[in-house]
């Protein structure tokens, strides 16, 4: 029996083991997409206890606490640390085949030097050794991003934001991570939230721009995007349930715009109509501005009204949606294509039913741009397990060139969370160690140094241009 | 070479045997959805040979036979006991990767002590071994569920059912297995049957109420929960390609049901409409009732006309749809949920490119009501199978809380098929076997035979108020 | 660890070294469905080098060059034989767990007795060794048929062909293949292209019959089918991305019949219309002349418009889509079963997720007249991997017979293409060995024999009638 959580964890051939530890456990880390606060990580505030570090914003665990029973005052409400941390040590006993499992244990061990498996017999004993070891070290915002060695890190930021605190970061001494913007224009898009209207002020206000028609609109997004082009911006992100493609003239796309901004429900086709329009002259932004657009495809959001009530969203109870995403994404990208200016697009799902779309889609727009110009995101939230990351390194190796792949980034909100990035380098390590030993692939060791090196870290630096 | 259906088979690691034998092996069985006869149960006859118990009534048997070319007649034809038996050994030669293999070999050495592989050279020695068995021992429906340590057994049935067999079984001496009625009431959804207008006045006979709206069908379905109840039902089944979700206002739904009450074929959208309000009602009635709701999604239904009409439904000729089902399901859901009227839900997919929409859907309304308030159903039917299941507790376990799952039900015709869930625990124990020893979560027999247990047995007990 | 690439590449247990070596390696071929060309074969002519015998026509490379940032001059331009073998070569290195790599290999092994792993490194030697080879022997489209022991070769042909070259092959002597035509009426069907009506006129000229309607279509087409029976056709083939199914009455057909003949572009639903009245009446012509009829599913074609008007169709541009298709598919082979006139078929899926709705609809119409007359075509084109083929097979056998599956075809452009028949013994004979040697399957070497013999080619031969 393999013993819980070794050095060899994960790394199942020979193979695995020599690649990983001599080429990969230290390479840097590319955070091109992530949910994390410039604010507090300017602000650089050590936290309270490992509670407040594990439990107060991760809608992981809270997931997990819930189905295993537990109520809301643990989670989200005014519960004790202490108590938090005790469901959640029960919880996570029954989590056998959770990657929270993995993580949470990933993390005792790498920032906390805790090797005991954490269950609601240990719970209280390792609520205190991590709470010493949080008193007398360092783990203030900053420092654990520099410890887990990111040399880049793309937050997700509104098109208004005044992204002062990527500035301020900049000039903060000692600190090497490059904390760089990412555009995420979804509030300029979602043209049936109660606020658009105002939302389009405010962005109109914000670029300089008076906002009549969806032109209007797109100019406003254009400049916002040069803006956050100069605080050294090189990413733009999209969330979609599907990609939209219908097309429309301009006056069809503006009497959409219009009764939406004077407070009308549009229907969903004539959403698409306005999405579309803006969503193809943001694409052809991004391609002036040498950016990298990524396409998040498959959520289903706010799920439970209740609860979207009391904890507004990102709060867990978001799932994977079944929407077919292939035609209207195959026309979307073929639209830019035509004109020259499709972007270097990253495309993720949610669904792993759609591995093989994307993987295969990818194919039909790449070019000598870039090696592998559009590119097939890594397992991604509800796939960002060990067999969510196993099958797209396996559908994308199928059908395109897995030595090209930009490999991980964390999307994530917690700043412990940089151990995934060791957790997919083993899985991927594990993968290719496979195909090695299991004679399907030649050995040869400078090659396959340059391939998982490339996966780990030095293809996204080339691909991004960072 | 690992010899075939050993007394270790499945189970491929030290830890799966240990887990199997020491703690699954001989737990009971809590059979939570099943489909076998009360009546037959209660009258308690004995087969008249092996061919009548396995072939008589077994659609999977004859979809294989049917597969390997073999005629109609072998099937549900009138040739001989040991002509079908021939035939049906023929086609289990090849049936190599199907879990009809492994079933009807289990129920050999099980039930009859047959350890020889059945195949066509093999067929005539096991014919004869077998019947002998059956004159010699005791083969009735009530000892076959007693020697499987069947402790609960829920049935499925329609709201018109009387129950009879159930209260009638309830007196039987010396019978330990609690056999519960089910409620059914696909008849009453089912709006554009031929015979829906008869069904609905056959209800409203039953329950004693005069339906003229779709509400005096809610009242009436109420009305016979309430009987089934008494009677110690405890869950409600629906089957569904998709769950809907259509809401109307109650002057459109009754226009809908007048329509199809006059012999009318209502639209596709029309009947969502009708279903959905009265599926909402259902869903809080068994809230009230503290019942479980099971709702099995993704079969396509009665596809061979022909057969159809030859021999009805439920002969063989069912397969997997490939309808969307997240956003009707996720809003159906929070309309309940949103009056806290969600009753604890079992959801079943049958086509698993839905593992994923469930396994996450789960998460979006747990509550501290019930350890996995929300459960994912095991795999079913066509995915009832090594892989399926695997797919399933993988699925489960990565997004939700494998620990706290219900585990198996036979959702079964027949009175052998109790070998499914030796079947599953050997997967299962498999499963976790495989997790434990490659160091991927912290060995605690303690812990792990609680979790192995639950799954087997406990879990199920505790969640359903046995 | 294996060496890559030796004799018992993928055999990973002694029974499958067994089953492959002493049973499936030295069996004939029997390619039922390919997109070689018969002018080719009749001609005769060698390739000039390894880089016109790979890179001419083959888009499978071409994607992978393109995804590897290789500029399109390397691909279908007109850069030199060396040029484009070199940047091939630097694409292959990276390709690691890609089918390419593999066929590229057992290609060299196989046909150049070249063992060195391809790479950047190996490229220039590889390139000329390859060459010499070429030179010396004979790399002849018959030869290399004859060399890889094809007994029967159905092509993929237009209604409107003459069939001139098959019939001239069959009397080229010392040339033993069967080389027949396959009918594929795509053409006829495609009623939104804008040539659909020049097709039609030509397709009545060729066929003597005035096309004024439908009715003519079908008749005309089946003319053709006679005359493409007489010289020795039994299949046909048809692409669709679902198949249609939308029943009209006569006159409705006829209307969108007569308004595309005119030029007018039809709606997709009026297009079904069509689609599914000429579909049903070549169905039950077909069944009239005993022939296998090949539905293939899910390719969303043509992605690339700029490269399309450049390169034409079939160049790398094709991806995977994700309709719906259970629901149609039943409804167009219950139309035919109901009359009595359902042929043989043969359903392909593009898409893994629709692995379950082909392996459960399979049963829905089998019949005693053939072993298993519903067949789940093998893994295809994207799905043409060793995952692809291991779980399309592991689908069928878990819903139908795997022992009676009619197993490969190559569906390739390129004459050395043949080694996927020797990669899907290997795969098929290593799932099989594992199943047995874990206890399984019990080990029977005699029926073993049997089923793996029967899917490398007695079942087909049998099932297709040659």
């Amino acid at each position: 029996m393999e013993k819980f959580l070794d050095k060899d964890f994960l790394l199942d051939t020979q193979t695995a083991k020599c690649l990983f530890h001599n080429y990969c456990e230290d390479m840097p880390i590319c955070d091109y997409h992530c949910h994390l606060s410039p604010k507090e990580i300017y602000e650089n505030n050590p936290p309270v206890d490992i509670s407040e570090l594990w439990l107060a914003g991760d809608h992981y665990k809270w997931r997990a606490m819930r189905s295993c029973g537990v109520s809301e005052d643990y989670c989200t409400g005014d519960k004790s640390g202490k108590e938090k941390f005790e469901k959640f040590a029960y919880t996570l006993q029954y989590a056998i085949g959770n990657p929270l499992y993995h993580w949470a244990h990933i993390e005792l061990q790498r920032y906390f030097g805790i090797d005991t498996p954490l269950s609601a017999k240990t719970a209280d004993e390792i609520y205190n050794q991590a709470n010493k070891t949080i008193e007398s070290g360092d783990f203030r915002p900053q420092s654990l991003i520099s410890r887990s060695a990111v040399k880049f890190l793309c937050t997700t930021d509104d098109p208004i934001d005044d992204l002062k605190y990527h500035k301020l970061i900049k000039d903060v001494s000692g600190f090497e991570c490059r904390v760089l913007p990412g555009f995420r224009p979804d509030r300029a898009l979602n043209i049936n939230a109660g606020d658009f209207p105002d939302y389009v002020k405010l962005l109109g206000e914000t670029a300089g721009v008076e906002i009549k028609s969806y032109k209007d609109v797109i100019s406003a997004l254009s400049k916002r995007a040069d803006y956050f082009n100069s605080v050294g911006c090189r990413v733009a992100d999209k969330s979609f349930s599907h990609v939209p493609y219908a097309s429309a003239d301009e006056e069809t796309v503006d009497a959409v715009f219009e009764y939406a901004m004077n407070g009308g429900k549009v229907s969903d086709s004539d959403a698409d109509v306005y999405k579309t329009a803006v969503f193809l002259a943001l694409g052809e932004k991004y391609h002036e501005l040498g950016w990298v657009m990524e396409i998040h495809m498959g959520a289903l959001r706010n799920n439970n009204s209740l609860m979207f009530k009391r904890l507004g969203p990102d709060t867990g109870f978001d799932s994977v949606g079944d929407d077919s995403i292939a035609v209207s994404l195959s026309r979307f990208m073929d639209a830019l294509n035509l004109k020259g200016k499709l972007p270097k697009t990253v495309l993720f799902n949610l669904n792993n039913k759609d591995n093989i779309v994307l993987a295969s889609m990818l194919g039909n727009f790449q070019s000598d741009e870039a090696e592998s110009k559009i590119q097939f995101g890594p397992a991604w939230w509800f796939l960002d397990t060990m067999d969510g990351m196993t099958a797209q390194m396996k559908s994308l190796a199928s059908l395109g060139i897995l030595g090209k792949f930009i490999g991980m980034e964390t999307d994530s909100r917690s700043l412990t969370s940089y151990g995934r990035h060791e957790y997919f380098r083993r899985i991927m390590c594990s993968l290719i160690g496979r195909w090695v030993e299991s004679g399907q692939y030649a050995f040869d060791e400078e090659i396959l140094k340059e391939i998982v090196q490339g996966i780990s870290y030095k293809n996204a630096v080339k691909y991004f241009n960072f």
